[in-house]
């Protein structure tokens, strides 16, 4: 029987769940494909540190050319042990020739092209579907099915920790702040949160996903993106009584063959199902050609799930025989013609309660030819009051002129966010 | 070159889309695959009916068997055209060691055991991912991914016409008769519409994916159903005002050994995900070993989404080499031991509105063990009032004895409705 080795890069919360399912599934593994599948190396830091899966001491190294040369397979689980390792390391696998299954997304993000573009020419093979979805099997869907479709468009909540922020605003009425500290305590948020909640982790994701989805590579420079921190709880509560929520979106377009990106805040249809997706939970929904709306829904993160589809990546690997498959990746484009985003605006303002305020506010709109969709004057709080305007789609240098008005007239612009018009 | 002939037995609107898509998508299959594929032989019953497709009438025959002698691999695009009919004509070409790949899902729910088991014997491929979902690739994904998971629940609103229905009741006030005759008059809804409003539609649909899902054959027999049509407004704004919403649901699971199957209107939490898909649109929402809860959202039906759905089939005909590959359906157990469905219960029940009234409601639930969890006693309404009982779990035979103690003490019960719980 053939036999074959998987070396892990990595022995953390992941690669130790990786390890547990590689194990247990050893059996099935030798009745489908008559291999016999077993952990090799598996490169550690820290060789005394007690790890969370039945592993021999004596597969732990802090060699990772030791783990390379061991391995027919390598799994990289580095987590956040620094991008530039990583990506070395895995360059090191595919120079080898060795298949290199990843799961570390902001390396694909950040290094992805030229990663690709090795494999490409050495003619080696990579499987990173563990980088995007978590458990939801995002990746391999695009790959699998959708055959006979071309996806457009998507939107998705891709970053589990802000997710799980804002819900707990809108059903506690925590702030940002306080959401964000339950959050860590409960382990969905980091130490340093700054990484999710100010969008890289869902810029990475989409820049991994319009790979898969439309064959392009984005550079994560010329994204738009605003952190999802900036939005108050209050603003969560105006948009309900309009009838959307807040939600921490990541969308991607094509349209006229130019390319919309955009992550932050965005106010949504509560009819939306996305709008309803919460918690720690993450949706991705698809316009595709031929099938409409197509959404896929679950936890886009933990050991688990990961781990689960890194195994699944391995499987393919079986399934092909170890042979290069990277037919996918051919003629990717870079995209460089970016269109701006533009969609209805919610504004909310505040102003001291005096006669002629809601005229003026008018008045600037209307001189920079915004129309007003809806307006909601607010209660007077301690001498202010907040207005609510809803408008059409205005372009960045407008939305510059009108706040720079604003601040002359003493009207404070508290809060500017898109809506997601489906 | 190789030439790979395509037949279509029916060339209805799914049939002409298929025709589209193969014809459109020539010039790839010949790049990625180096095969020819082209449309043959389409069976119809109508040789001079026009064709919502562009194929040449010499294509055109009105005998199956000219279809079959004709081509490589034979697409069932039947639709409605009598269930005995399409499985005699499926056997014939498994018989003859052709691929089929088939969309009729009531055939494969009523005849696919035997189909299968002539396959496995045969050794002859079938697909049949098309008869499930729609354009939602959910057996491409179950059989794809999930290779370490196994899935032990599901909830799905897998029937369109009556979602378009419900969603119609609830945003526009409709009793379930006006709602329906407007489905109907907007094609979202058969003239004689039984077979998607009493349940069998979905019930199809779950013989098909807990096929796919567990492995499980089903006896649609011993499967429990009730009519979708059994609900009324004012229990949809009764439910809402309690924090639920009433979807036309299907559930499966398997619990203990036991199994667990049951399509009907049920109850569930308002901000679950199932509870915000809405018009045709549908979900299926699956609990994995490993990932959890993972939803799969999109248009159930349509001729373009089971046609691309189709194609798909197609393509992993040809990645097969056109090779036996039925493993997953080897094995496959038949369910004998099924389970009573047991969740909280929702009752509205409707009264004089006398003294003690409440009283003898409560009495009855209490002297049959049953928890009353929540009461709301409406206005009298032309001298009678609803009250509306939310219940802990109440197996069959004690509903049956209550009901009958309402009937005896002038209690009418108009609705008893099940909660999914989650």
């Amino acid at each position: 029987m053939k036999k074959i080795k998987v070396g892990l890069l990595g022995l953390g919360v992941v690669g130790a769940e990786l390890a547990d399912i590689i194990n247990s599934n050893k059996e099935n593994i030798k009745q489908k494909y008559e291999i016999e599948m077993e952990i090799g190396k598996a490169y550690v830091r820290d060789l005394q540190k007690k790890r969370n899966t039945d592993i021999s001491p004596s597969c732990l190294t802090n060699s990772a050319e030791e783990v390379l040369n061991d391995s027919d397979i390598v799994c990289e689980c580095m987590g956040g042990s620094g991008t530039e390792i990583t990506k070395n390391y895995v360059i090191r696998c595919i120079e080898s020739g060795k298949p290199v299954i990843m799961s570390s997304k902001k390396v694909i993000a950040l290094y992805g092209k030229d990663i690709l573009d090795l494999c490409l020419s050495q003619k080696s093979q990579i499987r990173f579907d563990a980088t995007v979805g978590g458990g939801i099997p995002i990746a391999k869907v695009i790959k699998e099915c959708f055959k006979g479709e071309r996806i457009t468009k998507a939107v998705g909540i891709l970053n589990a920790t802000s997710n799980y922020i804002y819900s707990s605003m809108e059903r506690k009425g925590y702030t940002f702040g306080q959401a964000l500290k339950k959050a860590q305590e409960l382990g969905y948020a980091e130490n340093d949160p700054t990484e999710d909640i100010d969008g890289f982790d869902a810029l990475y994701k989409v820049i991994v996903l319009s790979l898969f989805a439309m064959k392009s590579w984005v550079n994560i420079k010329e994204m738009y993106t605003k952190s999802f921190s900036t939005i108050d709880l209050i603003d969560m509560k105006y948009a309900e009584e309009l009838g959307y929520k807040i939600k921490p979106l990541a969308i991607f377009e094509k349209k006229d063959s130019k390319f919309i990106y955009r992550v932050g805040p965005c106010l949504i249809a509560e009819n939306h199902i996305a709008a309803n997706v919460t918690n720690n939970f993450n949706i991705i929904v698809f316009e595709g050609s031929n099938s409409g709306k197509l959404g896929f829904y679950g936890q886009g993160a933990g050991s688990k799930p990961t781990a689960s589809a890194m195994y699944d990546d391995l499987i393919s690997v079986l399934k092909t025989n170890f042979e290069y498959e990277m037919d996918l990746y051919k003629g990717c484009e870079v995209i460089h013609d970016y269109r701006e985003f533009s969609n209805n605006l919610y504004w909310r303002v505040s102003v001291d309660n005096t006669i002629g305020k809601l005229a003026l506010i008018c008045n600037v709109f209307a001189k920079n030819s915004v129309n007003i969709e809806k307006v909601i004057q607010k209660d007077e709080v301690g001498g202010k009051m907040d207005v609510v305007l809803l408008t059409n789609s205005v372009e960045s240098t407008v939305i510059d002129l009108i706040t720079r008005e604003f601040e002359n007239n003493k009207v404070d612009v508290n809060t500017i966010i898109p809506f997601f018009n489906d």
